[in-house]
């Protein structure tokens, strides 16, 4: 039994996308990665056309069983939060289209989320998400390694939410770490993982 | 020869969609007006999806030559202008799949061209649009009744924009007058201009 999550980092330059799978053992394991992008001197109807059209596409090939948007902010950098908001809108309309559950995650949810600390910079959570993928590099550019971090959180999240309260608690104070602090904790084991075949 | 525009007052709660028609004397006329209106407490994704496609059946009976959306900005009401950035991306995919030439046009803009001043009231938008379109009542609710002005607005700058230049340049200036200052003038000559069987 897994899940499987299509995160979207919105945005009308670079819109990362980002499908991952966890199994019943909260283990998430990589199965997509893309980044759509559209150039700046398109009119912006047709940027978002393409963005649109670009990750319904990838909806409809992975199938996801739900799907993590990263909220946005009013407060955000003002130059580029009015395209992020409307890419935002569309991902939203493409997941209620299809009936697949969607959820928006601050960006301090999902640091605190795959990290351990709400703060993180961009490069931790690249190095994070990599090393929970057990990828041999940090997802480029930072957009994909984003939506990758966001299908991540969603998958935690939701798979706290779905686990009976008692028990999931009773696993997390016996553990004593987050699922974050854990993968921190055997990625500190060893610098690389080692990969068969890699 | 007839312009259609469709003008979009985007909002989650209320969208207002007006569509006009100028001739080519500039006088516009009312073809249909609408407000899409979606619960607060319906997920934001269902809101999404049922305005876009509320908006695309409208786009898709009226089959508007031309589409106005107002522009909007992020320091708007911070409480509510990511939705309105969402659904106003919503519009604006809809017109560059259906191939519609499409604009944003700012508030000030707007009020501008219908009323002869940027700093004009709701009211006074309200007032100007069911005089220009010879209205017995002033659209409602403020969101109908802006996108109808969005519309005209559209349509006259559109129409300036395709006129011979120095033709439109002669005939403004033998005028004295923009087409709003003008139906001022004309709307001032009676308080409510005679209807048949209105």
């Amino acid at each position: 039994m897994t899940l499987r999550v299509l995160g979207v980092d919105p945005g009308l330059t670079r819109c990362g996308v980002g499908v991952i799978e966890v199994s019943t053992t909260r283990v998430p394991t990589l199965v997509s990665v893309h980044t759509l992008r559209t150039p700046a001197d398109l009119p912006l109807e047709r940027r978002l056309l393409s963005i649109a059209r670009g990750l319904e596409e990838l909806i409809d090939e992975f199938r996801p069983d739900a799907m993590a948007i990263e909220r946005v902010f009013a407060q955000n950098n003002v130059r580029t939060v009015m395209g992020t908001a409307q890419v935002s809108g569309l991902a939203l309309r493409a997941a209620a289209e299809r009936e697949i559950p969607v959820a928006l995650h601050t960006p301090s949810e999902v640091k605190a989320a795959v990290t351990g600390y709400g703060n993180a910079d961009k490069a931790q959570v690249g190095q994070m998400v990599a090393r929970l993928l057990r990828l041999d590099e940090v997802p480029k550019p930072a957009d994909a390694a984003d939506a990758l971090a966001l299908a991540i959180c969603h998958a935690w999240r939701r798979g706290s939410v779905r686990a009976a309260p008692a028990a999931a608690a009773a696993a997390s104070s016996a553990a004593g770490l987050t699922p974050a602090q854990r993968a921190w904790r055997d990625a500190e084991k060893s610098v690389r993982t080692p990969r068969l075949g890699g």
